[in-house]
């Protein structure tokens, strides 16, 4: 601590966080099974400035920054380590600007998502990015976490709106990258590389943003089926459609059993699967009808089309309502993997295989139209032998996503969670790579130490 | 050459090029104003284990590698330097696999673009990338340059199309990147590293491409206006509506009357300006009138509207034939910048300024709809001081992008036409960054040395 007297000497004192109880509150996000250390101490920079010369004294210090939003990730990428310094974007949360002629929004890391989201829709414009979070976590840690949602399979990923940023590097130098118009080769795409790169590169102190016109008024339809393997055959045919669909999620047996336990929804003991499905284009109605065909002709058992908006947000009530309804009835591990479209019930089925060797519940849900699942192992954490069993399902099911051809994250990040997996996916030229990039850019390893590389 | 004994006897003696003849043909691409020098030998391997043979042992030599696709680049990126090791990729050109329902094409780099869409139109799937030499480009020079075209308004550039890539980096070491899945975080965005990294920073043997399920019938709209001022509040217009074109191009006074004079079209004298636009959604019918509704209320001179497929590219027509009728009035230059969509018509009239004060002809058009303009200079290359006055009007141009917020390359590359400029686009940090990540994965240069750098 002592160390870091001349850091706080170079920060105005309203910006240094020393006090223990408040230092606390930033030790972990919202992962569980994931190491963190106790932080000597927070600073929650109000300027670009002041995060370059945090940045600039802790790599003369030798001591470790580790970057938090909102602490909303579910992989450990905000977990403190010991005696690090945690760098908060929390007043850094200004939108800077809207420009409604070149659609595109430049903010600060610490605006809350959501808050992206309305301002862009008060200026008629839309940004698609809704990470299951949207409505706490900060636009800095989607781009640094590379955040998902249920609007990808349409839309893209962040990384798909991000044109371009602001960048404090590990010594405090600061820099921009990519630019302000939606096309440009010029150089590296720098951009890219620091999005996703879960703060290991860099300190993100600006985001501009690509903005699309608002969407047509959205339809949707809601199919069950007796099983996992009729949605499957569901999911086979819409892809066969030429429909593509803003929301294609997908709910199992535990997950919907666990929804009519907390908010019933009418889903009685013959439903083993529910398609959620969506439409905004312009021939949204046209499109809801042609998904509906899809699923009938997959043999489902009931299948429900939205007459009106209310209507086609109440018809997606179930899939906010799966993992609140989850953790209801136990500790829980959320895994993340993703999978070849065609995979998913294959996935599905082994997650089933995984529960039944394991004696646990393990409830699914996720993004069908992209393969992006999310299997939630529920245990019981008061024992060593049930978080044991609990870690041994999540790892199977992992696994099984790398056997199945797919990713052993498709939007929450390696983060400290799944380094050793990492480590699995990539081959080794990739992980020397990976390497040598981190290097270059932060050769100290002053940046997020431990996160998002490969274990070794 | 001596020096190269030991790669030659190291490959097949059919992959090795030593006539000189044919080696002339591996000098330039199709830029002008670049330095270009004498290759020792061409390499045309046909299997990735020849291109990492051959990458280790030109590393080991210390002899520089330049890799080539078609050659159609128009900034200079595939040209020889003195006694270098041209590796072309014209053998590696086969179509590996197109998997339907995950929607994806695994391609060599060698195989010509045209080919990789008309595979995937055989199998109803849409590949959109449409660079203007898509007849005769390939899908590795399209990834190394991270190219456009027409479609970029609508569907954005070859990189949002690149799920994974097999690099061959420059010490002969083979890796991954990327994934299978639409979706997927795991480690940093490699892929896109090396997207646009114009050979510089490993060599492409295997490309993974995310296809689209094909568009509806397109309907096209050609409208002709006095004067640039009219095309661009059509422009504004156009943005403001609900429709996203597949096809939005501007063609300028002087471009129209080098058309009219090699094809006539009926463009007269009054015909200042024209908007060709697209639309292939599912309401593409309605979008042509809304677009048609836009021009008009600019104060179109004339608008007409497809019936028909055929006639809908007939509508486009003008478009391409605008760089081979400006081509045929002297030797030529062509740019590519990219300014803020509203910036165009500014952008417009300074190139006309340009061209009154240089007394150049200077013919313009591009993509409107994303500020992707192609500024071409007409002159006089039989003696220095037209091909001075040439150079002047070109970089006042490029000056005149940055100026208006833009970039200095939208689609082409820097290569080593504009390293110079990419110095002044990039801030010195950014500069400082392509340093250190080129030498993380390519120390001691032997890729493409010169291209796609800030010139030192």
């Amino acid at each position: 601590m002592s160390d870091l007297a001349a850091l706080i000497d170079r920060l105005p004192p309203e910006v240094v966080v020393t006090d223990p109880d408040l230092i606390a509150s930033f030790v972990r996000d919202e992962s569980h099974f994931t190491p963190a250390g106790a932080p000597a101490l927070v600073l929650i920079p109000r300027t670009t400035e002041e995060v370059a010369t945090a940045l600039a004294v802790a790599h003369e210090l030798g001591v470790a920054v580790v970057t938090r939003g909102a602490g909303s990730g579910l992989s450990g990428g905000a977990n403190a380590t010991e005696g690090c310094i945690v760098l908060s974007t929390r007043r850094l949360s200004r939108i800077v600007e809207v420009d409604t002629t070149e659609r595109l929004l430049v903010a600060q890391p610490g605006v809350v998502t959501a808050d992206v989201r309305a301002e862009a829709e008060r200026h008629g414009l839309f940004y698609p990015p809704d990470p299951g979070s949207v409505a706490t976590c900060t636009i800095g840690g989607n781009v640094a976490t590379n955040a998902g949602g249920m609007c990808c399979v349409k839309y893209g990923v962040t990384g798909d709106y991000v044109l371009g940023l602001e960048v404090v590097l590990a010594d405090g130098r600061t820099m921009r990258t990519g630019r302000r118009t939606v096309k440009g080769v010029a150089g590296y795409d720098l951009t890219r590389l620091f999005v996703g790169s879960e703060g290991t590169l860099g300190v993100i102190t600006e985001v501009t943003l690509r903005l699309l016109p608002t969407p047509s008024e959205a339809h949707s339809v809601l199919a069950t089926f007796g099983d996992v393997a009729g949605a499957g055959r569901a999911v086979q045919a819409i892809t066969q459609t030429r429909v593509t669909p803003s929301v294609f999620e997908i709910l199992d047996r535990t997950t919907l059993r666990a929804i009519e336990s907390m908010t019933p929804l009418g889903f009685d003991g013959s439903v083993g699967a529910v398609l959620l499905l969506q439409s905004d284009s312009s021939t949204a109605k046209e499109d809801a009808e042609a998904l509906a065909d899809a699923c009938e002709s997959a043999d489902a058992l009931d299948v429900v089309q939205s007459d009106n908006p209310d209507e086609a947000r109440t018809l997606l009530e179930a899939r906010r309502l799966a993992l609140p309804s989850l953790e209801r009835l136990g500790d829980w591990l959320l895994d993340d993997v993703c999978v070849p479209r065609s995979q998913v019930v294959a996935l599905i089925e082994h997650v089933e295989t995984i529960a039944s060797d394991e004696g646990l519940t393990i409830g699914l849900f996720g993004h069908a139209g992209d393969g992006n699942m999310h299997p939630t192992v529920i245990y019981d954490g008061s024992t060593p032998e049930g978080r044991d069993t609990a870690l041994r399902a999540f790892d199977r099911i992992t696994a099984s996503a790398l056997e199945l051809g797919g990713t052993v994250t498709g939007e929450h990040g390696v983060g400290r969670l799944k380094t050793q997996w990492l480590r699995r996916e990539l081959d080794a030229v990739a992980t020397e790579v990976h390497g040598a990039i981190k290097r270059a850019l932060d050769p100290t390893s002053t940046l997020n130490p431990g996160v998002a590389l490969p274990a070794e």
